[in-house]
């Protein structure tokens, strides 16, 4: 193991706890626990997999192995515990060079009360250990508090225990503005690649931003339109499909599936919004003019979709231009010019805040 | 090696450039090109080191070791260039499970014209190889463009080369607002830690922003008030220092070196400002009291210390409260709730080129 610079700083040395008797170590599965964002964790039998289990074989398998990875998962519960521990077991301590273990494997923690949840930690792997144990606090008052542990972006997680103090409650946490969750397809962008913790994605920040559950279908490199993905969301009852794909297909594979995979959903789905967003604009289109061309190309198809199905009398199809929010140029937003950083996630979270409101959540409606 | 998700997705993949002839591969210690921010870069023969060679033995070897992270460097230079690659041999592979390998080991480009450089990309490191080869562009037209490239943050770089296209000129960059850097003194923060590329700490974003040479002595955990480190300062003939070193001594050691700290640079700086900051607002703030009571009583020193030296006749002694610039609880600013995130490092940038504009940029200052 080559030494990192943090031997050098003690404010960048992980700790692992060590042993004490008065924790008492919850599953996931405990019942008055709430997983969200993984909407057959239940039927898997607390399996951390965006799909059911069952359906393995009927997908391509980059996007089976891209659905081990929790993205989006979260953990949520009520407790007046006085202390918090996780006990991760991770496939493997492998990760990527655009993108920081504590993002791709780690667990974020949130705490507070309704639409005040606050950022407390990240839980942050070892570099060349597949398991980890990390207290995020010990000797609070015993309040009752809403916790949300958000789960690895890019990475299957193969288990999760949470430490609370032995003589803590559980309880179901508080509720969501609406009960059905906003369903997002896409591309490594949507499935959080690359940002810095499993909190800070755009998705997960919407989530908190809108006080809704929010299930992520990204699929790094792999968000091709597959109709299986489309048959697989429309079992889902949502408040809104999202349609998040352009950076994985060409404008030929986007024309070949975007109409099956928008009938899939309406056809089972009458009136629930379906969104489609555009990319963000890679930082390349300066001085690469057939980047530009190719993503103002989809662009165009997606904004000639979106009047199409308007005047073939889809009130609910609604378009947002997620390329000119995250913006030409925009400095420290992406690690590469392509994956957003923190900075990047939270402008495309911030702007696209009021699009969902503007959807789901007008004052007047009639 | 453990196979990372990248092989799922070809965008992800890192790609070597084949060897072309028309390639002429550049020293940075070529007559025309600037390099900033290593103001011994020359004496030190090409070496990228933030002190000189010479002064080793006077250093703690903390302080000693992080110094031969090129953190603030960059190299700058004007051309007409086609192409631009560059090929880097760092000391390894190793990195931070806080901080891609991008950002602490790899190298960001910006190019354009005074005032509006833009990001075009960010040569990313393998995994497990300590030298790399990248093309950020090829077959652009041949017209003259400043180019700037960000040196790793987080380890030595042992050599780069600059690789231009065989008949393109190389001249030297626009110049800056001002002639003299600003020079920073402080801790990992002010060292670069967590951004995701080295293109996006603070002191670069505030570089950019500003059009002023910025040189980066921050230290990761030892930025510990050295007098060694002073004196070296004090030979640097700057627009302004500003000392950001609180998150890395307790109260106590802070009474104990700022004085002494600043007098060595004000002894021989009669009007140099002198601008200090306080730390930013860690996420623990909100559950944990002793830190900040800790943050807070090193906070109220800095400021009562500001507050004395202005009574005592020094006009050009500053101070900007960092601790409310990246506020209470802000999300998506850090990796672990101490080292900002590209978000986190983006809001201190932003907020703080107002306060060096106030000192060093008034338009009418009698």
């Amino acid at each position: 193991m080559k030494k990192n610079i943090s031997r050098l700083d003690k404010n960048l040395h992980l700790i692992t706890p060590s042993q004490k008797s008065d924790v008492k170590w919850v599953s996931p599965l405990h019942p008055s626990i709430r997983v969200e964002g993984l909407p057959w964790f239940l039927k898997n039998n607390g399996l951390f997999n965006r799909f059911p289990r069952s359906v393995e074989k009927m997908l391509r398998p980059e996007v089976w192995a891209l659905s081990e990875c929790p993205a989006g998962g979260c953990i949520t519960f009520r407790s007046n515990t006085t202390l918090l521990r996780i006990k991760i077991k991770n496939k493997d301590a492998s990760h990527m060079p655009h993108m920081p273990l504590s993002g791709s494997n780690g667990v974020s923690l949130f705490v507070g009360e309704n639409n005040d949840l606050r950022p407390w930690g990240t839980a942050i792997p070892d570099m060349e250990s597949s398991e980890f144990e990390r207290e995020f606090f010990t000797n609070i008052p015993p309040e009752e508090r809403n916790y949300r542990l958000y789960l690895p972006l890019y990475h299957p997680l193969q288990s999760l225990y949470i430490g609370i103090a032995k003589n803590s409650i559980i309880k179901p946490p508080f509720s969501h503005a609406i009960s059905k969750p906003a369903v997002f397809y896409g591309t490594s962008i949507t499935q959080g690649g690359c940002a810095s913790t499993p909190g800070s994605d755009f998705i997960n920040t919407l989530g908190r931003i809108l006080n809704i559950e929010m299930i992520n279908l990204g699929f790094s490199g792999n968000g091709k339109g597959d109709i299986e993905v489309a048959k697989l969301m429309a079992e889902i009852n949502a408040a809104i499909y999202v349609l998040d794909y352009l950076a994985n297909v060409n404008n030929d594979l986007l024309q070949k599936t975007l109409f099956p995979f928008y009938s899939k959903l309406r056809h089972k789905h009458k009136n629930t919004p379906i969104l489609l967003l555009s990319s963000p604009c890679f930082w390349q289109v300066d001085f690469n003019p057939a980047l530009l061309k190719e993503q103002e190309s989809k662009r165009d198809y997606l904004m000639s979709f979106y009047v199409e199905q308007r005047k073939n009398g889809d009130p609910n199809i609604h378009f947002a231009d997620v390329f000119d929010m995250l913006a030409f140029a925009t400095e420290n937003a992406y690690v590469d010019g392509v994956h957003p950083t923190d900075h990047g996630f939270t402008i495309i979270a911030t702007r696209l805040a009021p699009v969902l409101k503007r959807i789901l959540f007008r004052n007047i409606t009639k």
